[in-house]
């Protein structure tokens, strides 16, 4: 965004620079999910999918990359086979990592299934 | 699916097999329009987004090829240019031609935005 | 809407009043599905959650009522319980009843998982 | 959660208590914004739907409240009326004021349309 509009939005911000990219990050984890969960997907269409979460997810503010990896041996796993060959996208098939950079702090966020908890987690990895 | 299954999925349908092709194609449209509605999108990610809405409805039942098309000029002509360099898509962006056979009754469904309806219009555009 | 703008629309069908109506029931089936998916579900809010989705189907083109159930039970049944005590809203918790009509024909769509088949059938139950 | 669980889940993170409230509520909004937008609406159900947009987000991790107002007049403003009685949620209508705490550190975080901004802007609007 132009310099000028930034600064505008920045003001709104009550916050660290750091706690504001602790939001930033958290925004781009809560999107990601709710945006796709529910996809039909299968072995045919995965690594396009998940292409294309990582590439929307990148067009967001202050992201600088994003690596996502759909598990579907997790879908296998937690369901018996369907009528038709497809699932549908669930949140404890989604592996994604994003890096995010405000005002030079950069911040790592993930979103995983975590066995011990039967949850998905979305935690921060890295901030500095 | 598996014809057995098939079969017994078809015991629940109280209608002939043409109507059963216009509902199987009215729940692609409905899907693909609720599922992706949202998502960021730019000149850099809108041919990815779209390819990946085909291969996604191109996984559902029945489906034999879909073809989409994001206009993000209909998004520019639409709303002032935000502060960061994507927008959302919204409906009226969305060009899809969907193509389902059910029992050998292929069926053409169309997302367009329709200018004299200031609406975006799911139709039958072909059924035999 | 208004019945000349609807004449223009209806110009771009080519399928019978009948086939119409089953079309029209497949959107509202699946845009209920795709765009609810996903969402935190738990005792506290199931029933404004059913009631939102009931009422927000009933806005729909052609759509005269609409009955949704969440069926927190199958989530119980299929997953462990996680860390924290609420779940996402997934197809096969969702019964949904919707009755639509199209010039004098009413047809009513359901989707409902079906054990034998392991699937969130989508279907028309009555078509007259 | 259980308090053993909530500590397993918290040596994931890496940082400070204020900078995972702001993370927790970035998710919270981010999850709101796309798991509803595309919802039909109307004066009808906006405020059963606002009111489903409040339960659910006040169903998940380190919520405490959530104040959400649907504005159908920005979508009136910023379209011309469509041929049925009805539009679709859009980011700029969404008014959302959500508290979250975490270890006693409570943050407020609103998602709202700034006009000068032509956006609308989630922010940490108090942290303490």
């Amino acid at each position: 965004m132009t310099t000028e509009k930034e600064k505008i939005a920045n003001k709104y911000f009550k916050c660290n620079k750091r706690e504001r990219t602790a939001f930033e990050l958290g925004i781009k984890l809560g999107s990601l999910f709710h945006q796709f969960i529910g996809s039909p997907v299968s072995e045919k269409n995965v690594e396009i999918l998940a292409n294309a979460m990582e590439k929307t997810t990148e067009r967001q503010a202050y992201v600088k990359s994003a690596e996502i990896h759909i598990n579907l041996e997790r879908s296998k796993k937690g369901k018996k086979e369907g009528i038709f060959e497809y699932t549908t996208l669930t949140e404890d098939m989604i592996e994604a990592k994003v890096l995010v950079e405000f005002k030079s702090v950069e911040a790592v966020g993930e979103l995983k299934y975590i066995e011990e908890l039967n949850y998905p987690l979305m935690y921060i990895s890295k901030l500095d």
